[in-house]
C-alpha cells in the first residue's frame, strides 16, 4: 500500500514543519499507525522525518515503511522543488543517496514527487545534477513507485502521463504514480493515481478530483481493449473547462471542509464573475448552502438585479437585497468637509465598494457563511478591483481565471444546464460603480488583454518581449505599469484557488517598493 | 571600492529576477556603469548573472568586477539562504567553488553574505555542508570581502560582529562586511558596514541606518584610542528601544519614498499603538506631512479625543475629525431585517471598525497620502484586531512589536521628548468597540501573553514545551489556539516592518487549513 507524499502531515504543511511539536507527533502517529495495521500489507507512508545529524536542513521528506507492526526504514526525497508554490530547500536536507526497497520478491526503487522530474532526455533544460531514477535503475530497481503531492493545473495529467510513460519506457521498469487528491489552501491537488508497464503504457488511473483506492498487478500483463485503451482507466475529462470546473468546485468544498464552513455567500452584481463563481459554489456545497447578496446603488442598471434574481433561481440559492444608497448618504455627509474643495474621482467608487464588502463581511460574521471573492485573474492583474471591497473574502474563487476563460467555462456550464442567464453572457463587463461605466473605458479590449497578460505574468516577457510579437507598444506598457502598481492590492488579497502555471499568491513573489 | 550584495538590483527583487528584461537590463548597466568609472578606482558591484549551462538554476548571485571601463569577472555566492524571509534557492544556482581575486597586489577572498556564517567553530548546528572561507583561505586569500544584504533585527549587529571577528581571528586575516542600508517592503537594512583586523579586532564602522562611504587601509596598523575604542567608529546606539526606533523611521520613511508618497495618514484612537505610530510617522515624514484621523463612536472614552489630540499638539500633526454614529445607524438600519432573531455578537464591532477602515481609506484615496497600520504583534497574534477595518493599511509600522515592546519604546521615546500623554501611557488598553470594555476581558495579561507568544511565534516551540516552562496550561492553549484561527487575517495583512528573528509576513508561511 502507498500513500501519496507527506499523507500525514498535508500537502504543502509549510512552517508547520518548524513548530517543535509537529514533527514529533508525526513520529508518534506513525507507531500508532503501525500498531493499528499489524495485520495488513505493509504500507509506504509519506512523512517528515527528523535529520539526526548537526549539518544541513532539520528534517527530511521521506516514505516510511510500516510492515508486521514496526516502523520500518525511511527512503527520503533527493530533490527538492523550490520554485513556483514550492519552498522544500527551506525545510528539508536532500537523501544522500535514494535507496532500494526489497519487498515481496520485489526490489522497489522508492521515490518521492519531484525525483521523476529531471530526465536528460525528457527536458530540454533541467534545474537539477543528479537524476535519482537514473541512480535507482543502476542499483538494480525492478520498479518504480513515486509518492506524489503534485498540484493541479490545466493539462498536467496529460503531461504527466507523457513524461512518466516515457521514464518506464526509457529505463524499461514498471512505475507506480501515487498523487494527492483535495484542496488545501490554495492549491488544488487532482489525484488520477496512474501506473504504467515497462513498455511505457498507462494501464492504471485513479479518479480525478476524488478519493480513490486503484490495486495494480506489477507482475501480470495489463489489459488493454481492441482500441488500445486499457480497462483499468477510470472517466476522466480533459477539456479545459471541464478540468477547471471540476478543480474549483473541489477547491471550494475543501477550503469549506477544512476551516469548518458548511455555508457560503457571495455579492451577486449582475455580472459574469458573480455568477461563474454562484454556479460553483452551489456544486460545491449544495444550494442550500449558499447565499447571493444584492446591494444595488443609484449607479446599478436596472437589470443587475433582476439577472442575479434570475440566476439565483436557476440555481435555487436563496438571495437577499439591501440597498447601499442610504450608507452611502451618510459617507458623503460625514465627508463632506474633509472633501471640500477636491474632484470626484474614484475615491467615491471605492467607498462604494467598501459599504458592499463591509455589509457582505457582516452577514459572513453573524451566519458564520464564508465570504467568497469573486474576482477574476484580468482585473486582479491590473488592479481593477477595490481593495477591503470587493477583494474582500476567505477564498478568491476564479481568481486565477482570465476574463476570456470566465466566459468559456461559463458557456461550458450552461451546456450543461443553462443556469446562467442570456443577459449576464452577453451584456458589457461594467463594475457599475458610475454611470454609464464600462471596463472598456480604462482598459483595453479582454481577448488583447488576456494575451498580454499571459505572456507577462505566466511566461514572465517583459514588455520588449512582448511588443516584438506585435502588440500595440503604449498598450503594452500601460499593461504591464498597471500589473506593476497593483502589487499592494495583491498583497492583501484572499488566497486564489490556482489552475494555471502561475497564480497570485505563493507563486508569484513581487516587491512592492520596486523602480522599473 | 566595493557595493553590497546585489546593489544594483536591490536586494530582495524576488520574483523579478524571473522577469527576462531585468537581468537583461543588468547586465547593460553594468557595462555602462563601468565605462563611466573608466578613471575611477575599480569597484566590485552586486548583481545578478545568468548560469549559462543548461543545468541548475537560471541566475548566480555575483559580485562582478567594473576595472579600467571594462566588466570584468564575476564572484558568485556559494551558500544560498533559504529559511525566513531568503528565498534564494528559488532563483540561484550556488558557486561550484569560491575564487580568488588578485588586485593591487592583494589576493581577495571574494565572499557575499551567507558564505560568511557557517564557521564550524562558531554555530553548534550549522545549515550548509560547505565553509566557503575556509576554502578561500586555503586558496591563499589575503583578506575576505563580504557583499552583503543583511536585514536588521533587534541585536544582530552586536552578533555580526562576534562572529566577523571570529572568523577574522580564526583565519588570520582582515575581514571587509558591507552591508545594504534602507528599507524595502517589509525589511529594513541597518548598514553599519565594518572592518575587521587580522587579530579580529573591529577598527571601522559605518553609520547605522544611513547611507555612508568608509575608506579602510587594510595594510595600515588600525589606531585605537587608549581605552581600547578603535578610531573608526562611528556613533551607534545598541539599545534595543533605540535600534527599534531608529529602524521603525527608516522603514516608514523609505517605504514612502519609494513608492512616492509625501505624506501618511493614521487613525489616532487615544490608545498606545496609534501615538506611537504618530511618533514613528512625524519623525520619518516631518510632522507637517502626517495626518491623524479621529473617528469617535458612542463608546469611545471621553479622553479618546482629547488625549489624542493633546498628542498630535505636541507632535505638530494635523488632525480631523470624523464621528461614525451616523454611518452606524444606517448600517443597522439596512441590516435590521438580515439580523432579525440574531444576539448582538462580534459582527456590530467588526462593522464599527469597517467604517473607519473605509474612512480611512477614502481619506487615503483622496489626499494621496499613505495609510499606516497601527496594530501590534500581540495582536496580529491573536487576532484581536479586525480585517479589512483596523487592518487596512499600506504598511504595518509597528506590528512586529510585542504590546510590552510597544510600551517600552514609547516610555524611550517620551523620555526624549515627551509627546506621547501620560494618559495614553497609563490607561488599560481597549478597542472601545462596546462599552467598558478592556483587552483583557479576552485576552491574559499583556505580560504573560507577550511571553507565550514569544516563545511559540519566534521560537517555535509547541504547547508542550511552554505548559513544561511553568505556564498555565488552558492559557497556552487558548493562546494558541487563538493565534492558529488568525492566520487567515494575516495572510491579508499589510507589510508588517521586521524588527524580531522571525515577523509576520515572508518569513511566517503558515497554511490557512489545518487540523491539530
Amino acid at each position: 500500500m502507498v500513500t501519496p507524499e507527506l499523507a500525514l502531515m498535508g500537502y504543502l504543511p509549510r512552517d508547520l514543519l518548524m513548530n517543535q511539536g509537529f514533527v514529533r507527533r508525526g513520529g508518534e502517529m506513525l507507531a500508532r499507525i503501525a500498531a493499528e495495521l499489524a495485520g495488513a500489507p505493509p504500507l509506504l507512508v509519506g512523512v517528515a522525518t527528523p535529520n539526526p545529524s548537526d549539518m544541513g536542513r532539520p528534517l527530511f521528506n521521506s516514505a516510511v515503511l510500516l510492515k508486521d507492526g514496526a516502523v520500518g526504514p525511511a527512503f527520503h526525497k533527493t530533490l527538492l522543488p523550490t520554485y513556483d508554490v514550492f519552498d522544500e530547500d527551506r525545510y528539508f536536507e536532500p537523501a544522500h543517496a535514494p535507496q532500494i526497497l526489497e519487498l515481496g520478491g520485489w526490489r522497489l526503487g522508492i521515490s518521492i514527487c519531484e525525483d521523476v522530474w529531471n530526465d536528460r532526455d525528457f527536458w530540454k533544460r533541467r534545474r537539477y545534477h543528479q537524476d535519482p531514477i537514473e541512480v535507482l535503475t543502476q542499483a538494480g530497481a525492478q520498479a518504480i513507485v513515486n509518492l506524489s503531492a503534485s498540484p493541479f493545473t490545466v493539462g498536467k495529467q496529460l503531461l504527466r502521463q507523457q513524461m512518466l510513460g516515457h521514464l518506464a519506457r526509457k529505463h524499461g521498469l514498471p512505475l507506480v504514480f501515487v498523487n494527492q487528491v483535495g484542496g488545501n489552501d490554495d492549491l488544488i491537488f487532482d489525484g488520477r493515481s496512474s501506473a504504467f508497464d515497462a513498455q511505457g503504457r498507462l494501464f492504471a488511473r485513479a479518479k480525478g478530483f476524488e478519493e480513490d483506492v486503484v490495486v495494480v498487478d506489477l507482475a501480470a500483463e495489463p489489459l488493454f481493449g481492441p482500441d488500445g485503451v486499457p480497462s483499468g482507466l477510470a472517466e476522466d475529462d480533459f477539456e479545459p473547462e471541464a478540468e477547471i470546473w471540476n478543480a474549483l468546485v473541489l477547491g471550494v468544498r475543501d477550503y469549506a471542509r477544512k476551516t469548518r464552513f458548511g455555508k457560503v455567500l457571495l455579492g451577486l452584481s449582475g455580472g459574469i464573475d458573480s455568477a461563474l463563481t454562484a454556479a460553483i459554489a452551489a456544486d460545491a456545497m449544495g444550494p442550500e448552502n449558499v447565499l447571493g447578496v444584492m446591494m444595488p446603488s443609484c449607479y446599478s442598471s436596472p437589470g443587475s438585479v433582476d439577472d442575479s434574481a434570475e440566476l439565483a433561481r436557476h440555481l435555487g440559492i436563496r438571495t437577499i437585497t439591501l440597498p447601499i444608497a442610504g450608507i452611502m448618504q451618510t459617507y458623503d455627509a460625514a465627508l463632506e468637509e474633509a472633501f471640500r474643495g477636491y474632484q470626484s474621482d474614484v475615491t467615491e467608487e471605492n467607498i462604494q465598494s467598501r459599504i458592499r464588502g463591509n455589509l457582505l463581511m457582516a452577514l459572513s460574521n453573524k451566519y458564520g457563511s464564508l465570504l467568497l471573492t469573486t474576482g477574476n485573474k484580468s482585473e486582479m492583474s491590473v488592479g481593477y478591483c477595490t481593495l477591503y471591497g470587493d477583494m474582500n473574502g476567505g477564498l478568491a474563487v476564479i481568481a486565477d481565471l482570465p476574463k476570456m476563460m470566465v466566459y468559456r467555462v461559463s458557456r461550458w456550464r450552461n451546456r450543461r444546464r443553462p443556469d446562467i442567464p442570456e443577459a449576464i453572457l452577453t451584456k458589457a463587463p461594467s463594475a457599475e460603480l458610475k454611470p454609464g461605466q464600462t471596463d472598456q473605458d480604462s482598459l483595453p479590449p479582454y481577448d488583447v488583454l488576456d494575451q498580454i497578460l499571459e505572456l507577462h505574468v505566466e511566461q514572465c516577457q517583459s514588455a520588449e518581449e512582448i511588443i516584438a510579437q506585435g502588440f500595440d507598444e503604449p498598450t503594452v506598457r500601460r499593461v504591464l505599469r498597471l500589473v506593476r502598481i497593483a502589487e499592494f492590492k495583491r498583497k492583501q488579497a484572499a488566497p486564489v484557488l490556482k489552475v494555471t502555471s502561475r497564480a497570485f499568491g505563493t507563486g508569484w513573489r513581487m516587491p512592492i517598493v520596486r523602480q522599473e
